[in-house]
C-alpha cells in the first residue's frame, strides 16, 4: 500500500539535487534532495530517491539553507522604493523582512505608510510592516510631516501585511509613563502584535519599567554588560553590524546557554548592499566576531522567523515555504549563489531573474520650504556682542551618539560669526513651519564646503553642516532642486548628489545607479574630511534624538539622556 | 525627570523577595526581586530596588522560573476532569497546558468537546486545545462512540480555547494521502493552527510525506537514529518520560546544536503525578538522562511556549505573563514549593490553594451494551473441530508496543477452548454496535482473574482480559455498575476498582480518591501479575491501533504498520 509513488503521486514542480542542506534545529549538514510544488517544500530525501520535478536545479557542491530573515530594518535607509529593495535583497538571500517606514511615515504619515506596504506586494519578496509608533520621533522636541496618534496608529495595526508597532524608540517616555507613549504602546499590546523595542544601555530599574509595558527586543548598540543584562532578563537582542564585536560575541557564548538572537540590518543604504551584502553581509561580520556558522545561521533563519511569528519558514523541511538560498563553498563564507522564493528562482549570482516592472514616482508633494540662499545661513541671536559659549555637538567615527560640547564663537550686531572659526548644522523645518535651529559641530577635520540633505533621521527636515553660507546655501538649493536627496558641496562646486525625490528619502531608479550616486555622495564626504564608518549614516543622525548624547532637531538642540530641550548657549554657572 | 519612584509609580501587587531568578534566556541565575500586578510580572529588579507591593513572599533560598508548559498531553489520561486536573498540576507547576481531549470525544463527539474546553475555565490554569484528528482513530478499522468528518474538525477549530490540530495518530493514512484525513489536515492547515503528530519510527520519503503536509512535531517514542532524524529534517521533537533514555540525550547533546525540545507529559494517571509528579517528574527524568538543567528548563517553558505561540510567557521578565513556581533547591531538583498563575499564589508545598467548585458530573449516557456474564465470552468461530493457529498479541514490560505472535487452540463444536490454555482478551463495543472481538494475549505469567476498562485507547470500548469466563464477567459488571471505568478481579473476587462515570474515562472525584482508586488498580495489576512499568497504560492500549505492532478493536484485529484489518487465524502459507 505504501510505495514511494503513492506517497508522492503528483509530479514536483522543482527539485534541487547534489547539495547538503543545513538543518537550523541540529546544525547538521546532510546530502538530501529538495522538493519544491507550489510555495512549498514537498520533499527533503536522501539523494537519488524517487521523485519526478518539472525543474531541475543542480545544487552541486552547494549548501542549501533557508530564506533569511530579517526581523529589524527600515527599507528607506537603502534609499530603495520598496520594489527595488526587493530585488537587490533577494539577491542576498533576504527573502522575508518586517520593516518599519519610520522615515517616510515622518515625512508623509498614513498616506506613506499605505503606498509603502502596498508598492512591493508584487515581488517575490515578503515584505511585513511595523507601524512606526514614535512620528515624531520625540513628542514636543521635533516637528515632522505627520504625527500619529494612539488612534492612528490602532488602526494601522490592523491593515494587511502589518504584524508589528515598530521600534519605540522614545523610551525615555516610555519609562517615565508619559501619556502618548502609554497610550501607542497599549493599543499595541491590546491587538497582540509584536513590540519592536530601541533603548540603548537602558538597564536595570528602567529597562525593567520599558519592558513591563510588553516591550521585548532591542537591536542598538548596548555596552556589553548591558547586551547581558537584557538578553538574561528575556529581552529578544538583536544584533546590528555595530553590535558584532568579538568581545560581545564572546560574552554571549561564555553564557550557560547561548539566548535566542536575531542578526538584523537596521540601516544599510543600497550602495552598502551592493557592495558589501545585506543580512549575509551580517552573518559575514557575525562569524568574524567568533559566533560559530551554525548559530548565524539560526540567528537569520529560525529564530527571526519565530520572532515574528511566522510557522511556516526558518528550517528547510517538508510543508514548509519553499524560501531557499543555496550557498557556495563552506557555511561560514555565507555566500549565496541562486535564491528560492515561494518555489520560484529569483536570483542567481547576486542578480535578481525574476520580470520587474518599472517603479513610479510617489510622494513628491512633500516640500514646504523657502528657497536656499547664504542668508538663511546667517546665525542669528538675542545676545550681546562679544564672546559667548555656545553648546556644539562632537561627533565620533564610529558610532551615531555625539557628545556634548562647547565652542566660544563672538557675537556680533546679532548674529554669531562661525564662519572660519567652526563647521556649522543648520536644521531647517521643510513641512511649512519656522523651525531653524543652528549648533557648531566638533570632531571633524573638514575642507571648505558643505552637505546637505532631506534624509534626516527621523523628521527628515532639511539638515545643511558646512564651513561656509555660501557652500551650504549651495548644497541646500541643490537637494530642493532634486525633490529633496543628499549634496555634497566641495568648495563651492557640488561634487556629488542623491536626487531621492520620493518623500524626500527614496528614489524610484535603479539599484545600480542609486548605489553610484549614494557611493559618490559616500565618497565625496569622506574626501571632504568626515571620517566615519558610515559618514551618510554620521550625518544623517545628527538630529536622531533618541540616540545619546545632544542631537539638534528643527526646534532646538535636545539633551537626549534628560530627553530636554536645551539652549544654544551654555549657562553661566556651568 | 527619571526617579525610580516616577517609573514605578503605582504600588504592585506582589513582591517576591530574595530568590534567584533563573534565566531561559541565558541559562544563569541571578538574585532579583520580582514584581508583580495584576496578572502580569511589571518588575525584575536587583534585591532591595524600590517597589512596594501589597503583598510579600519570600523566595529566600528558592529559585524562580517560569511557569512550566506543556504542549502535548491528554487531560483524561489522568482519570479527572479539567477541573481537578488544574489543581494537581499547577501544584506541580504545570500552569499551561495544550490538551488533546481525543478520548472523551471519542466517546461522546462535540459534545464532550465543547464540555471539555469549558469545563477548566474557571481554574487559574491556562488550558489551551486541540480537536481530536482522528476520531476514530483509525477509520474502517474501529468504531467510536462519535466520528468526526473534516467540517466538524475545521467547525471546532474556531471555538474559544482551540489553537490546534490534535495529534494526527493516522500517520499511515496520512502518508498514503487518503481522502479523509487529507481533508482534516487541510482544513486545519488553512485555519494556520498548530499541526500536532505522532508518527514513531516513521522515516525517509514517509516522514517526508507526513510532515509535507504541515504537521511537524512528534512525541512518540522513536529509535534514537529517527530522533535524530526528525530533528534534523525540523520536525519539533516533543520527549515524554519514555522517550528521556540516556542515549537518546547523549546522541542530542552531540549535535553541532541542541534542537528546540519540548517535555511533554502526554499521558499521566492521577496516581502517577500524585506520587512523582507531573512536568516536574519529567523535567527530573531529563536531568537523570543527562540533559543539563537549564535545557530541561528551556524545554519546559521557552520552547513550549513558543510552540503554542504563547508570546507572553516562558521567560521570568517584566511584561510577560505573571506564571512563576519557586523551586527549592538547586534547579536540577525541579522541586516546586510555591506556584503562581496569573499573578495568584494558587499552590503551596504541593497542593492547590485557591477556592475550587465542586465538579458536577456530566456525560452520563454514554454505554449501550448488554449485561455482562460468563456467555459473553465464549469466544465463536466458524472452525471445524480440531487445533488452529490463532493470532495472539504478544505483550512486553517497558512499552505500548506488541508483537504479533500465535497460539494454537483447540476449537470444538465452533467455541475456542481457551480456558485454562491462555489469557484472552475480548473488545466489545459500547456505542450499540454488534462488534465483538477476540484474542489470546502473551508475555503475562497471570494468576486466576481478569481486568476490565472503558478506558481503552481511543474508542474506549468495554475491554476485558482474563484467565476465566467468569473472572472475566465479573470485571466487566462492576465496571458497567460504576457507569464505566476499570475494575481487577482477583480469582472471583473484585479486588480494585476505578469508577469513571464522565463518559467513562473521567471521575468528578477529588483527586486524591482517584489516585487511591488508580493506585489500588496498578497494584491489583501487578499482584496479579500484569508485569509492566505502567500496567494500566499496557492494558488500555491493547486496542491502540496507531501503536505497533498488533492490536485488536471492536471489528478485527489489526495490523498496525499495514494498516488492515487481519483474521483471527494464522493463514496457514505462513
Amino acid at each position: 500500500m505504501t510505495t514511494d509513488q503513492q506517497h508522492l503521486p503528483e509530479p514536483h514542480d522543482v527539485r534541487i539535487s547534489g547539495g547538503r542542506v543545513v538543518s537550523t534545529f541540529t546544525g547538521e549538514e546532510f546530502a538530501a534532495d529538495v522538493l519544491l510544488r507550489g510555495d512549498r517544500i514537498t520533499g527533503v530525501l536522501p539523494p537519488g530517491a524517487p521523485g519526478d520535478a518539472r525543474e531541475q536545479v543542480d545544487a552541486t557542491g552547494m549548501l542549501v539553507v533557508p530564506g533569511f530573515v530579517d526581523a529589524h530594518m527600515h527599507i528607506e535607509s537603502s534609499f530603495l522604493t520598496p520594489q527595488t529593495f526587493a530585488g537587490l535583497t533577494l539577491a542576498r538571500g533576504t527573502t522575508t523582512v518586517l520593516a518599519d517606514p519610520h522615515e517616510i511615515v515622518n515625512v508623509a504619515g498614513a498616506e506613506a505608510m499605505r503606498w509603502m506596504t502596498e508598492a512591493g506586494q508584487g515581488t517575490p519578496q515578503t515584505q511585513l510592516w511595523g507601524v512606526p509608533s514614535c512620528v515624531p520621533a520625540l513628542e514636543g522636541l521635533e516637528h515632522a510631516g505627520a504625527s500619529l496618534s494612539a488612534d492612528d496608529i490602532d488602526a494601522m495595526l490592523q491593515w494587511p501585511g502589518v504584524i508589528a508597532l515598530g521600534e519605540v524608540m522614545d523610551y525615555r517616555a516610555v519609562v517615565a509613563d508619559e501619556p502618548r507613549m502609554r497610550g501607542i504602546v497599549g493599543a499595541a499590546r491590546d491587538r497582540g502584535v509584536i513590540l519592536d523595542g530601541h533603548c540603548p544601555n537602558l538597564s536595570g530599574a528602567e529597562l525593567s519599567a520599558y519592558m513591563a509595558t510588553g516591550v521585548d527586543s532591542d537591536h542598538t548598540k548596548n555596552r556589553t554588560e548591558v547586551v547581558l543584562e537584557k538578553a538574561r532578563m528575556g529581552m529578544l537582542m538583536m544584533l546590528q553590524e555595530k553590535c558584532l564585536l568579538p568581545d560581545v560575541v564572546e560574552a554571549l557564548l561564555a553564557l550557560p546557554q547561548l539566548p535566542p538572537l536575531c542578526l538584523v540590518t537596521d540601516d544599510l543604504a543600497a550602495d552598502h548592499i551592493l557592495s558589501t551584502g545585506h543580512l549575509d553581509h551580517i552573518a559575514r561580520v557575525a562569524v568574524r566576531a567568533g559566533l560559530p556558522a551554525v548559530d548565524v545561521l539560526r540567528a537569520l533563519t529560525w529564530n527571526p522567523a519565530q520572532r515574528l511569528r511566522l510557522y511556516d519558514r526558518g528550517v528547510v523541511a517538508p510543508g514548509k515555504r519553499a524560501d531557499l538560498v543555496l550557498l557556495r563553498g563552506e557555511l561560514a563564507a555565507f555566500d549565496p549563489a541562486l535564491v528560492i522564493a515561494g518555489g520560484r528562482t529569483v536570483a542567481r549570482d547576486g542578480k535578481p531573474v525574476y520580470a520587474t516592472e518599472p517603479v513610479a514616482g510617489a510622494l513628491s508633494g512633500t516640500f514646504d520650504v523657502e528657497p536656499q540662499t547664504p542668508e538663511g545661513f546667517r546665525w542669528q541671536v538675542e545676545l550681546p556682542d562679544g564672546m559667548h559659549r555656545f553648546r556644539a555637538m562632537r561627533v565620533n567615527s564610529r558610532d551615531t551618539y555625539t557628545e556634548a560640547a562647547e565652542a566660544e564663537l563672538p557675537v556680533l550686531d546679532g548674529e554669531v560669526q562661525w564662519e572660519g572659526r567652526v563647521t556649522l548644522v543648520r536644521v531647517r523645518n521643510r513641512y511649512g513651519r519656522s523651525g531653524t535651529v543652528f549648533a557648531p559641530l566638533l570632531g571633524r577635520e573638514l575642507g571648505a564646503g558643505a552637505v546637505a540633505t532631506t534624509y534626516a533621521h527621523d523628521s527628515h527636515n532639511l539638515v545643511t553642516v558646512g564651513t561656509s553660507r555660501t557652500s551650504m546655501a549651495k548644497a541646500a538649493a541643490a537637494v530642493l532642486a532634486d525633490g529633496g536627496g543628499v549634496a555634497v558641496v566641495h568648495g563651492e562646486t557640488v561634487a556629488a548628489r542623491l536626487p531621492l525625490p520620493v518623500g524626500g528619502v527614496m528614489s524610484p531608479a535603479p539599484a545600480e545607479e542609486i548605489a553610484a550616486q549614494s557611493g559618490a555622495v559616500r565618497t565625496a564626504l569622506t574626501e571632504w574630511g568626515w571620517d566615519h564608518l558610515n559618514p551618510f549614516m554620521s550625518v544623517s543622525t545628527l538630529t536622531l534624538a533618541v540616540s545619546p548624547s545632544l542631537k539638534i532637531t528643527d526646534r532646538s538642540l535636545v539633551d537626549v539622556v534628560r530627553r530636554e530641550p536645551v539652549g544654544a548657549t551654555v549657562p553661566a554657572s556651568s
